[in-house]
């Protein structure tokens, strides 16, 4: 994967230049757990002290490794941690190989590094149904430890790309009290996109000093805003995790109250989600859809989600066609309530309709020539009530197919 | 539309012989409402005493023909009845202009019959959210009365395709005490197709005698075995409609019992509904999907519309890769109960997965063979009780893509 697909046309111009996060040491390896000639194996190793929160995939179906963190991840402990991810291979259904597999991985990683087997947290993206070859990874381990450094969270994130086109980065400088604390996060994540939850997998650190029960209570709540708000293909992963951890370097506490410090972290989250929907397998556009006027925050997401997962709305899109009928017939066909005379449709600042109809000043050139840009904002008004949502997305173009029908062979 | 579509590789060999019903005359005419060279609107006259059962869809921004239709199917009457049909527009999100459309043709086809106007269904199918050139159509009604015939259903399914690649008709005959009484059906429908009802626009016709309201309980319950357990793309129209027509010209008197009449009237609706996702836009393989095991029947269901909907499944099938990994994600994500180490998943007869991982005797090429078949069954066990349900779908192709990136422009 990787070399021959081209860069996704929504991707930033360049990864972001990334602060150090002191307490926290990366490295990389080619394993050839699948791919060959390119790292797909990353290792982050935590500060003693470090404390770390999680949100996780509702799959019931849900990965070995998945279910390994979510035992690990309220445990308390002074230790040092780590977290291991490889690409290729997502050890989910693989019975009690799988668990082996984890078993085999954070075991060795707990001892080269000298953690608790219970501080090692691993996540596996890619194929489903395959066991992994934990071998593979068990043996560069000790390679793995041998070079670490605090300057290569940029090769990490390469590292665990799959179908992704480009590496995905974000980071923010938060002022607490005059002191500094930085947060920088990467993910992965193209296809296999959806709520509950739709991050693929996403490593988030800080040199803030949290204590795990208020990161925890942070990371959930923002999660449900920036994460859980996007959507690819309506299809979610058996592997989705997110990790945050905070290593204390900066030594710089922060509580529930501490809101600067929420904003950026909710920035990198929100970055970081939107970079997964600009990779999104064979997107040409990335769509901000806004829903208000329903009957409750939960109905305009109901509806939010029924346009933003509709094949015939991303079709249209990717068509460059204002075809703003399919938005109807995805607000009709969601559940939720609607009174299709209430109903406004807007493309940017373009009102298309209004009062079960057309607007009359609705041009279709007009909004033709809105819908050739890349970033779309879709804003429905139901003139119910006071409920909102927003939720981000990608087009349904011929490069999804091309991607998806033979992903595997 | 039409002319340079290839007919779906998944069509039937021909349009069936279909037997005359006593008491329904057809005829179809080339009005010009958006499509030209071809017939786009069809009319039916019922005989006096015809009694009508009708389904609609539940989209909350139905169009006016559909709300028109709703009012008026529980009316009794002893009177004639007609049904007109136009392709081309959907005259729904259209307005009061929608309701004056409705009332225009209703109206001059009442008048030309002389029927109620309470007597005579309509439907559009096409574009959504352009007002209908309704003129149109009612310049062209004496013109269809004129032409009246008793053996020109064939025209009738041919004029109310759009981007359907062959007509749809199914017919049985059905033996009521030694006497015979007709079934014979038509269908339109190939994209905007899911649940809550996945009709498109279905018209079947018997010479059976049937009171208004066994008919219509006959038609709601069968409607849950057939149309509304099709998938193409999720996508539930504004516009979805099946009417049922008895005219009673055979004299046979049907009632709750009459096991024969509800088996015939089934394998119709079942019959037109498969050709429905035969001709699912784009399509290259015909699925059908069974789940047991579940802990409900509704459980079932809601895992099968997930494998159904989920595009990486419809992708994966599309590229005939038997990438079994992804329905267990579509079984994990559908939100209904399941235990990942109790599943057993099957494609044909071939036992891919069972206890949490890949069968002992699976073998890949024997799986990537059997995906190369056109028709398709995949079989999923939950292990968890005796909830049962099959729906039937198809794949996700380029062609997909390439008819609803600009259907409209």
């Amino acid at each position: 994967m990787g070399k021959d697909i081209p860069v996704s046309p929504l991707a930033p111009k360049s990864f972001p230049s990334m602060p150090v996060i002191g307490g926290v040491r990366f490295s990389t390896v080619e394993a050839g757990v699948r791919y060959t000639g390119r790292p797909d194996v990353m290792l982050a190793h935590l500060a003693a002290g470090s404390t770390i929160a999680g949100v996780f995939t509702k799959s019931s179906t849900r990965a070995a490794p998945v279910l390994d963190c979510q035992e690990k991840i309220g445990v308390h402990s002074e230790t040092g941690a780590a977290i291991l991810v490889n690409s290729g291979n997502a050890n989910a259904f693989t019975g009690k190989h799988g668990v082996e597999s984890v078993k085999a991985i954070t075991s060795a990683v707990a001892e080269t590094l000298d953690v608790p087997m219970a501080r090692v947290f691993t996540s596996s993206t890619g194929v489903i149904g395959e066991t992994l070859p934990h071998d593979r990874i068990v043996s560069k381990i000790h390679n793995l430890a041998d070079t670490l450094s605090e300057a290569t969270i940029g090769e990490a994130a390469r590292a665990i790309m799959t179908t992704d086109t480009f590496a995905k980065g974000s980071c923010a400088e938060v002022q607490i009290n005059g002191e500094t604390v930085r947060i920088a996060g990467i993910a992965k994540g193209s296809g296999m996109i959806a709520p509950d939850m739709a991050t693929m997998l996403v490593y988030i650190f800080t040199d803030a000093t949290v204590d795990q029960p208020v990161l925890q209570s942070m990371v959930s709540a923002l999660n449900k805003q920036t994460f859980n708000c996007i959507t690819v293909d309506s299809d979610t992963s058996t592997s989705d995790t997110l990790l945050v951890a905070a290593t204390g370097a900066s030594g710089v506490k922060i509580n529930e109250t501490s809101l600067n410090f929420m904003e950026g972290l909710r920035r990198v989250m929100l970055d970081l989600a939107h970079q997964v929907v600009r990779d999104g397998e064979g997107a040409t556009k990335f769509i901000e859809i806004g829903v208000t006027g329903a009957s409750s925050d939960a109905d305009a997401r109901t509806h939010a989600l029924s346009i933003a997962n509709s094949p015939l709305v991303k079709t249209a899109i990717a068509g460059e066609d204002p075809n703003w009928g399919r938005i109807v017939m995805a607000i009709g066909k969601s559940g939720a309530p609607a009174d299709r005379d209430l109903l406004s449709i807007w493309f940017g600042d373009l009102l298309v309709a209004e009062k079960g109809w057309v607007s009359p000043g609705y041009n279709e050139e007009t909004a033709a020539s809105y819908m050739r840009q890349t970033d779309l904002q879709i804003s429905v008004d139901l003139g119910l009530g006071g409920g909102t949502a927003h939720v981000w997305t990608c087009d349904l173009t011929h490069r999804y197919i091309e991607i998806n029908a033979d992903y595997r062979s």
